[in-house]
C-alpha cells in the first residue's frame, strides 16, 4: 500500500497554512495499528482523543465525525493509521472560536519494518531533555511535540532504540515514543501521567490487562534507581507493541514472564 | 489590505497536512509590526529565530532564505508580518531529517485595530493555566503554544485584555500573549524567561533602553505579591507596543513615567 490521506473526509493532502495545528500545536491525534484489516485498540484510542478533546475545548462532535469519515474507508490488512483532531483555521491569536469544527485528518501509511526487538531485546538510553511538568495537559495525545522532537533527536546510534524521559524534577516519566514498564520482585511498575507525558493506549490496556488478573501493580514516581534495579524491563507502544529491555546503560536484562504475559494480552486482543 | 500569503517563496495557502510543523508543532514563529513601511525591530526579531533555530536544531541557512524571501516583497504602511519556519515534511516518528529546509511561510495580515487601552490602561486577570518548567525550550518563540491557548480561553469578558499567567512553581512568567514590567521605588522588574515563556522582542528591547539609561531594573523569579504591590504595571509585545495595567484584581494603578518612558522608547525606535 501507498500513503492515503483524507482531510475533512476528502481524499487530499494539503491544509491551510494559518490552521491553528500549524500555528500553535492546537489539537490531538492517534497513532493506531491496523492488523488483521482490524484498527486495533480503537476503543481506547477514541476514548483518549474524546478526553483530549474535552480538556482542550475540542468540539466531541468533531471526534465523531472523524471516526464516521473513517469508516468509509476500507482498511488494508497491515497499516499505520494516524488520525488528527486540529483547531482548524479561526480565532484572533490565542483565543479560538469555541464552536469551530476543526480539521480533521486521516492518514494510512504501511506499516515500518522493525527487526527482531521483540525477541531479541532493545537498548535503552536516558535522554537529557526532560519533560515539563503541566498537569493541564499531562496525559494527552496533543499536537504539542516538542520535548519528545528534541529527546528523540539527542542519538542517532541505530543500535539504540529508545530514550527514557525524565520529567522535570528527575522522576521517570516515559520513553520518547513508547511507555515504560518494569519488573521487581513480582511487583509490575509504571510511572505516573498525570504530572507530564502521554498516557499511551497500550499502557492503559496492559495495566488494566494485569490488574484484571490480580497482579501486583503501582503506578507512581520512580527515581531512575528503581529501572537500574529492575528484574525485567519494557516499553510499549501502539506499533510496537511491546519490546523487551535487554540493556539499559551498564544494566543486562533478560525478558521475563510479565513482559511475555504483556505481549501474549495484546496477541490475544488482536485476535479477537 | 487584505491578506497575503508566502510558502517557499510562492504565493500560495496551502502547505502538506504531513508538515511537523502541523504534526509536533515543529518550528518557529515571529509576529513583527510593520509600521512606516518598515518590518520593525526586525533584527531583534531574527536574532530571536536564529537562536530557536539553533536551540531546536533548525537550519540557520532557512531563517536567511525566509528573509530573503522576505526581502521581496513590498510591504505596506501598515500591517502584522508573520514569519513561520517549521521542520519541513520529513524524518520518521519525532526523528528529523537534519539537512531538511524546513518550510518558510510569510504572512500579512491588516493590523488589529485596539481601543484606547495605551491611553487609558488594561484590565489583568491571573490565569490558572500554569506553565511547566522546561530550560530546553524557554524563551523560544516555538509552535507549541498550547499552554498559551488554554491560558488565554480561561475568559472571554472583553473588559479583561491580559491574563497573567505563572509557572509551575506559582512565580510570574508573563502575559498570555505580552511580557510584563512593574515598577516599585524606582526600581524596573521583569520575569526571568530561562525556565518557561517567551522571551519577547520589545521586552527585549526595553531591558536594554533602560539599562542604556542607568535604571535599576531587575530580572527574577517574583511571586504575584510584588505585582500588586507596584507602583506600576504595563504589558508589551511587538503588535500592542505597551500597554498601561490600570487595574489588577482590587488594585488600581496610575500609567507612571516608567511606563510613559518604554512608550517613548518604541516610539523613537519606530521614527528612526
Amino acid at each position: 500500500m501507498t500513503q492515503s490521506l483524507w482531510i475533512n473526509g476528502q481524499q487530499q493532502s494539503q491544509i491551510d497554512v494559518r490552521d491553528r495545528g500549524f500555528a500553535y500545536g492546537d489539537g490531538i491525534f492517534e497513532t493506531v495499528q491496523v492488523l488483521h484489516g482490524k484498527a486495533q485498540l480503537l476503543e481506547r484510542h477514541v476514548r483518549r482523543m474524546k478526553e483530549g478533546a474535552q480538556r482542550l475545548g475540542l468540539l466531541s462532535s468533531s471526534v465523531d465525525q472523524l471516526l464516521a469519515e473513517l469508516r468509509l474507508i476500507e482498511l488494508p490488512d497491515e497499516a499505520v493509521l494516524k488520525l488528527t483532531l486540529s483547531r482548524g483555521v479561526g480565532g484572533r491569536g490565542y483565543t479560538y472560536d469555541s464552536t469551530a469544527g476543526g480539521t480533521r485528518v486521516v492518514m494510512l501509511t504501511p506499516k515500518p519494518t522493525y527487526g527482531d526487538q521483540a525477541e531479541s531485546g532493545i537498548c535503552l538510553r536516558v535522554c537529557d531533555t526532560r519533560l515539563g511538568l503541566n498537569p493541564a495537559l499531562a496525559g494527552i495525545k496533543h499536537l504539542n511535540r516538542l520535548e519528545q522532537v528534541l529527546a528523540r533527536n539527542e542519538w542517532s546510534d541505530p543500535a539504540i532504540h529508545e530514550g527514557v524521559v525524565l520529567d522535570y524534577e528527575g522522576y521517570i516519566a516515559e520513553g520518547t515514543m513508547s511507555n515504560l514498564f518494569w519488573v521487581k520482585d513480582q511487583c509490575i511498575y509504571t510511572p505516573r501521567l498525570d504530572r507530564c507525558g502521554v498516557a499511551g493506549v497500550v499502557r492503559d490496556f496492559l495495566v488494566e490487562r494485569f490488574s484484571q488478573a490480580g497482579a501486583d501493580l503501582k503506578v507512581g514516581l520512580y527515581e531512575l534507581a528503581s529501572l537500574r534495579d529492575a528484574d525485567e524491563v519494557f516499553i510499549c507502544n501502539s506499533l510496537i507493541d511491546v519490546w523487551p529491555v535487554r540493556q539499559f546503560e551498564d544494566v543486562s536484562y533478560q525478558s521475563g514472564p510479565v513482559t511475555q504475559r504483556a505481549m501474549q494480552y495484546l496477541v490475544e486482543e488482536y485476535q479477537a
